[in-house]
Parts: C-alpha cells; sequence; structure tokens
C-alpha cells in the first residue's frame, strides 16, 4: 500500500482515532466498535470504517477492534513510532511559545533546534533549546536527517527561508506565516493562520 | 442574504482574498482582474467568481473588481471592520504566546482580558493584558459583549470552561485544547490542534 492512496483529510481522521484510542487505553479498555470508537473520535461510523479500511481487515465482526492493535497500526502510519524530530525556523514570540507548548514531545516530535538571524545566548538558555544562526541550518538538517520543519518566521522572508528549507532536504513545513508557499510537490505543507481562524469565527457570530 | 448561506469553507476563502486585497492596496492597485486576485490568493479562478458571487455583482466584464470595493465588502463580511474584542481563557505557556502573538491585532482582533485559575499579578504585568479569575469571567463578557473566545486550556477541563463559556453568551470559540468540544448548533468552534498537523505531515514524509 502506498502511503499517498489515503485521501489527506483521512489522515487528520486517523489522528482522531489514535487519541480516542489512547483514552480508552488510559481507561483499561481492551476491544472497541466501531460505532463507540467513532463516537469517542467525534467522526461518522461510516467514515470511520472507510479509513480503517485502508489498513485491511483490523476489526472482528461482532467484537470490533483490538485497542492495542489498532493503535499501534495507526501509530506506525502516523510516523510516531519513535520520536521525529523537528526543526524550529524562528524563534520570535510565536516560535517560542511553540518551544514551550508542550503538546508537540507528548505526541512524539521533539523539537531538536531552533534557527534564528537573532540567535543570541539568553534566548536560547531562557528556552532550553538551541538557538543556532541561520547559516548552520543546512548541516544540522542533513547531520540529523531532519525531515519536518515549523516555520515561524516573519512573512516577508518566509518563502526564501521556505526555498532554503526545501534545498536541504525537508520534506514537511508546518507553516505559521499568513502566506501561501511555494514549494515542490514532493514536498508536503500544513498552514495554522490564527488570524484567520478567528476571522472565520467572527463571520459567524451575530 | 442569511451569513450562514456562504459555505464555511468559502469563509476561508474570503479571508485569503481579503489579505490579497491588501497586499494590493500596499502597492497602490486599484483594480484587478479575478484571474489576478485569484493567483495572488491561491485559489482557483471559478472558485473565486463563485465565492464572491454571494455578494451579488462586484466586478465589472473586462475591468475587473474595485481593490478598494471589494476590500470593504469583505471586511464588513468577516465582522473586521471595528475590532472585535475577544476573551482568553487559559494563560499558561501557549496562552501568554497568543496574547504575544501580534497578528491578532492587525486582523482586527483585541484579546481584552485573560481569564485563568491561577491569575497572579505577576504574569498580568509581564504580557501587558488584565489576567482575572475565572469567578470574573460572566460579568466580563456580558459587561462587554464579547462574543469571541479563545481556549487554551488543559484538555481536561475544556469542555467545562466551554458550558461555562457557552452558558455566558459566547458565541464562538477558537478551541485549542485536543478534544472534540460539545456545543450547541447556534455556537461555532474552530478547532487548532498544533500536535495534529505535525502528526499528518508525518505521515506524509518518506
Amino acid at each position: 500500500m502506498s502511503k499517498l492512496e489515503i485521501p489527506r483529510k483521512a489522515v487528520y481522521r486517523l489522528s482522531l482515532y489514535y487519541r480516542a484510542l489512547q483514552r480508552l487505553t488510559a481507561n483499561a479498555i481492551e476491544t472497541v466498535s466501531s460505532a463507540a470508537l467513532s463516537k469517542a473520535a467525534g467522526v461518522k461510523p461510516t467514515q470511520l470504517r472507510k479509513d480503517l479500511a485502508y489498513f485491511g481487515q483490523l476489526g472482528t465482526r461482532g467484537l470490533g477492534y483490538s485497542v492495542s492493535h489498532l493503535t499501534q497500526t495507526l501509530r506506525e502510519a502516523l510516523g510516531t513510532a519513535r520520536l521525529q524530530p523537528v526543526v524550529l525556523i524562528g524563534v520570535g514570540h510565536l516560535g517560542s511559545a511553540l518551544v514551550r507548548y508542550r503538546g508537540f514531545q507528548k505526541e512524539g516530535f521533539e523539537i531538536v533546534a531552533g534557527f534564528d538571524e537573532d540567535a543570541d545566548r539568553t534566548r536560547a538558555d531562557n528556552l532550553g533549546l538551541p538557538v543556532l544562526p541561520m547559516d548552520a541550518l543546512r548541516a544540522f538538517i542533513q547531520e540529523r536527517q531532519v525531515k519536518l520543519a515549523i516555520l515561524a518566521v516573519p512573512v516577508t522572508v518566509a518563502q526564501e527561508v521556505t526555498n532554503e528549507l526545501v534545498s536541504c532536504g525537508i520534506q514537511a513545513i508546518l507553516n505559521f506565516a499568513p502566506t501561501i508557499l511555494q514549494v515542490p510537490d514532493a514536498v508536503m505543507v500544513n498552514n495554522v493562520d490564527l488570524a484567520i481562524e478567528l476571522e472565520n469565527l467572527s463571520y459567524f457570530i451575530r
């Protein structure tokens, strides 16, 4: 099975199933019906069955899914079975906050270094993270075989930094700069634009 | 035209058009063709024409759109014509970062107060934002007629705090807690789950 056969939206739902399974594990539940799992994940049962069918026959009719087996299958698919190294580009207010945010590590991602035009010592000491100058980026990415980058630089330099990341071999970028990045087809970009999320909500309030 | 006739995804694209128009304004461009605007926004031309058709006849055939008129139309639709007050619930690492993040204010949103179980003085002084105890929430929201909340509390209390927000009259929530919030139909929730975004990218790297 090629990974790319699964639609991108389905991959988001795999994360929801994975979290729901983690809660079940915490509650010592060993098997779960597709109905119960879909409810726990907030996804329609038909959708869940369709999504999990990409992995072949996982459940047993009448018994449901093994929580531990399904957890393992999804963990491997999502690439969180090992701690993934991630580099952070841009260690300003937002970047620093992302370092302090504990959610990433918990889910299997480790920010291994920050890179910034202004890589001063004080900042690094406060964050407990090495903050390196931009010209150390290429050697670091190649030596540590980093594939994932978080981009938290000003919009004015976002594309230029992206080009550099791509040429260093980065395969996926979580982009916080409010702009559409141009990347080759083989590179994935997910955009998080906090202002757009608020604007979207604002539209619906009365 | 009822606001809710526009699909939610189209509203996201309105934000993209709005930003593209701001860039055109900054470059003193007065009119723009739908082809040029769609390219600047990173959206297909047919999609752009369909989205803008919700607002009636806005462009002139052969001339395109007036940048200032279209900007104004979208600003009013998106509710960013006036500065929108927003409350922040949970002033931990992530919440503090969101206060320091300058992107919201620029786009028409003002975080007017933070609320936290531990509303100590030091934290408030550092942030330049009043941080109030949770029991001050109801009076504040009602007095300032706040409709939008950003939720950055631990997942364990997210639903409880949401219930409180809804009962205070909050109409839309930008949720950073990695859980699916149960809310009445009239309340909108947008979820930002940073770990899920990384997981999604992780799936696609080799």
